[in-house]
């Protein structure tokens, strides 16, 4: 695993198989959603509307290789986005139908991809900047939250709601963290709220309740932070499944694309 | 007035201060945001986060002439907008301070002007395919609501709600209405939501009181269809207000700028 290539290289054999947390770290990695190309427009029109919880970097034009928008963030080398991530969500009618290690049989001709900013990125610059995030130490997954807040609609997509991450911090490191997390423009960015009135906002009535992930635990002068999360779009294709004909496969949560490149700006 | 170019030599000689509203119809026209130069990079990131209330066109650099992106939606010929526009509205520690026809004395250097997405393009469009506004047929201004759903932070900008319109149509129409809208990208696009429903998950309780224009009138058959409305981005600036050193400068509801371009897309 010496390059996000070899690694890409060992997913594509099925050699490879697990998680990315902590894979080549400092590379950018991506989620994946492959959609039927009847609401592959309203798909991305759900991104355009909403960069921050669904961060568009490209698609796939007709073929299984990525070629449109934002190349420079993107392999110049071989990759099939079939076969390059270690694990697939495969859904059918808005449910999950299988988890498998590539998604040769459901891919076809008349299917689009899309490549969509991941936060592990930003994850590894909070603990660059002394800011590590509770669940890393307390060594659990993030927790997140089904919010109240609905993405602006797009086409088919309707009554979506946003899904956010939240990691604990003291009130006096907010400015902190919303810095050092700003400048991943392309991986959800800066918090979308904070604090326990930012709780209420978002429709948030418990936070060691997460819908996914982990419950992590907070002391008394610590706030909770949120974050856009790359749930969003997964949910949102559960949310209008019936409407889509078709399969839709998603990378396994965790199981991400490593890309080659070290940035995302 | 038999072109853009004739018209804003009107207003930047002062013979026209009135509302743009039915002026060179089918022209696109833009709203306007001056902010001090210190914000301004906080505000860019504001309208590209939440690009569907704050659908930036372009910004100005360092004169007060428009030269940066989306040119091609922008006129060729000389504009200027410290008086291109009929009306200005300029605000002092987030406060409304005086309406004037020009903004000469408050634009400095130091300033960062943003044009902004105008819905008056989709409601022409509206009218044209059949489905003329309930405002416009009661010869009233629409109805626009303060919700609870908030703008993804960005630097200063913090707990900023997002302004809808809402136009009254019968279910079954709304599919077309979302069709016909939703070719406006850069001007708000489709709706945001609809329904009794979507009145909920906006917190809007009573759509007899809206915060900004007339009540318009529903029938029994009709829903609401609610749009994000070119009044987020001014209400962020007098949500923030007293964080911001300096004038900052809008156009005068209703008076816009009217540009070279017939279409938005």
């Amino acid at each position: 695993m010496s390059s996000p290539c070899s690694f890409r290289e060992l997913c594509r054999k099925e050699s490879f198989t697990g998680p990315t947390s902590g894979i080549l770290p400092g590379y950018v990695q991506a989620n994946l959603l492959i959609v039927p190309r009847s609401v592959a427009s309203d798909f991305e029109d759900l991104c355009l509307r909403n960069p921050v919880a669904c961060p568009l970097l490209t698609k796939t034009a007709g073929s299984a290789h990525v070629v449109e928008n934002h190349a420079k963030f993107i392999s110049d080398s071989f990759f099939d986005i079939r076969r390059d991530f270690p694990k697939y969500n495969i859904y059918l009618g808005g449910k999950l139908y299988q988890q498998k290690s590539n998604c040769m049989d459901e891919w076809s001709d008349d299917h689009v991809g899309f490549l969509i900013g991941c936060s592990f990125s930003f994850e590894d610059a909070l603990v660059r900047a002394g800011l590590v995030p509770a669940n890393v130490t307390q060594g659990r997954n993030v927790s997140m939250f089904v919010t109240t807040k609905f993405l602006d609609s797009a086409g088919i997509f309707h009554k979506c709601p946003y899904v956010v991450s939240m990691r604990p911090y003291k009130p006096s490191e907010v400015d902190k963290v919303r810095s050092v997390t700003r400048a991943f423009k392309r991986t959800h960015g800066e918090p979308i709220d904070w604090g326990f009135d930012g709780a209420e906002r978002l429709g948030i009535e418990d936070l060691q309740k997460p819908d996914y992930g982990d419950p992590v635990e907070m002391t008394d002068d610590e706030i909770p932070v949120f974050w856009a999360c790359g749930v969003t779009p997964q949910l949102a294709i559960t949310t209008v499944g019936p409407l889509i004909e078709g399969f839709v496969v998603g990378h396994a949560p965790g199981h991400m694309l490593v890309l080659d490149s070290t940035q995302m700006f």
